[in-house]
């Protein structure tokens, strides 16, 4: 079956690690056609919209999108973007790997980010001139589909709940309950943590967690967090998973400072490739990337970010040979 | 001047702690009279109120008070008695100690958390089976508060202020903002981060930063992953600041693995009434017990959280022979 890819390569080295990684996937011949679009700050500037229309639309009907980095406008393309493809579940696996220096080496977490409900979807309102206000939902809908694919996800494995119910006692009350209701149902073991606790314990020892379901906001820093304990933000893939499409991309940004230089560590936006793989059944070339990633991360060569002076390029052709 | 104090041990260590941090209070001999009341789970046993009236009372008229900690029941003690000194601010600092194995040995941080406002404040509604929501207020003049106070703290020096104003723009923007505003009016130099990028470059390099300003709920969250790169919540104190009370308590919970064995680390207890002498302008009495506290983690005599097997009270011996 013939699969349609979307590739918006945004703004910054954006414009050089998505091309890398459509170069492996085209490499492994699986059967995809790739349409680019824009969308960032670039496209902004020229049209004054981050996301043009046609980039939503294709998003929204292509079966996976493989997006790179926006700028100041990030907020503007990504959060919309993950709404294009219907995304219930934000996948952010933060590991480390062998051969790249880490804060904490045996890292090895996947974080379930609810991805449409909190903060994210709150109604603001600035009522006056001294106050502000934001309504934040939680449904049991939303709660539910995160838990039905958390327990598949961890498969017979038990996972664990991080949240701050003991202050907001009806919504990520909710949240949690729901969440634990589901798990078990379906026999699969949870157990719960406080946010606010979880980032004191990731610290001081990784292995205690595995798979981690969150509210909305709280995956986004908790999952930051376990990036810095990994060594950064730039060889952390993730996944946006909607029932019938999906959206793909490295959770680092722009990189300003070396964009345009050919030295972008290509590795995360392929890494998010090999997701992509998996998400359309391509399960075998997908571990063939992940294993061609993790060979070259440790033998190189390497980019200036992981202490060497290799390419863009010379990094992903060495992916290519390896496949 | 005679100060009056209020202490409450509350749970678990609570008991062991609270007690040490009085008795090196009056080895200082200030004009401190000492009255205590309960709060926590135990009285929430015996009474169904886990903060009686009477307790709430002595903390809303004594100029300080001194607490332990809260088993379960902790949201429904800390958070009121908070409210009972009119605290706007929550001072946390997170400082790694020479001698105690840290994650990030040079992480040297100081939060100053918004302590009236955001989720904490937050008004909640189960609108139907499916849904709840939440509601958070953000004020210019919490905001403000908070900022005037950064000010005054940080003196010459900048602070850095973090917050998710991409996504809560009416809300962490009015935060963001003002702070800035008032910082800038008053010829203080600040920067900003996202909470999420906070969480990975902390990791990173602790030292990129020094004071942190933030919302309610980030100044928990990332305080408590600053104790994790600290070594843990075992060292650390705080204290929340009002214009006319204060109330001091260390950051760890009531351990209940350990309790009643009279082995409990006194030091972030001890560290909490010296920010209180500070706070009573005892400030020469303050940095003795600072430095008291400091000699005897480097040398001893310790307890098991640091690998030593002395008690409770030898630490707190060893301390004030130190005075
Ligand atoms: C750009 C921003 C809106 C986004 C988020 O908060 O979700 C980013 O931080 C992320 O985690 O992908
Ligand atoms: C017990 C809880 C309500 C409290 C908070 O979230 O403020 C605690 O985590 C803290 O940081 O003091």
């Amino acid at each position: 079956m013939t699969h349609e890819i979307a590739v918006i390569p945004g703004d910054g080295i954006g414009q050089e690690v998505t091309p890398a990684a459509v170069e492996v996937l085209e490499a492994l011949d699986p059967e995809f056609t790739f349409t680019e679009a824009e969308a960032g700050d670039a496209v902004a500037e020229k049209t004054g919209k981050a996301l043009p229309e046609e980039t939503y639309e294709l998003a929204a009907s292509a079966d996976a999108t493989l997006f790179g980095a926006a700028g100041e406008t990030a907020a503007d393309v990504i959060l919309p973007l993950r709404d294009a493809v219907d995304s219930f579940v934000n996948v952010r696996p933060a590991k480390a790997y062998p051969g790249v220096d880490a804060v904490r080496p045996e890292t090895d977490l996947v974080f379930l980010r609810e991805n449409t409900e909190g903060v994210y979807a709150g109604h603001e309102d600035r009522l006056t001139e001294d106050v502000a206000t934001l309504t934040r939902v939680t449904t049991q809908s939303a709660s539910r589909q995160l838990a039905e694919f958390a327990c598949e996800y961890v498969d017979s494995d038990g996972f664990t709940i991080a949240h701050k119910a003991n202050v907001m006692r009806e919504t990520d009350g909710l949240f949690r309950d729901t969440v634990a209701a589901v798990a078990e149902e379906r026999g699969v073991a949870t157990d719960e943590v406080l946010m606010d606790a979880f980032a004191t314990r990731v610290c001081l020892d990784p292995t205690q967690f595995d798979v981690v379901a969150c509210p909305n906001l709280a995956g986004d820093v908790l999952s930051d967090l376990a990036a810095g304990l990994v060594g950064g933000l730039g060889l952390l893939p993730s996944a946006n998973i909607g029932e019938q499409r999906a959206l793909f991309e490295p959770v680092h940004g722009t990189a300003p400072d070396i964009a345009g230089e050919g030295v972008a560590n290509p590795a995360a936006t392929i890494i998010s490739a090999a997701m992509l793989l998996e998400y359309l059944d391509y399960g075998e070339e997908a571990d063939a990337v992940h294993a061609a990633v993790e060979s070259t991360l440790a033998e190189g060569p390497r980019t200036p970010d992981l202490g060497g002076d290799a390419s863009t390029s010379d990094v992903t052709n060495a992916i290519i040979d390896q496949l």
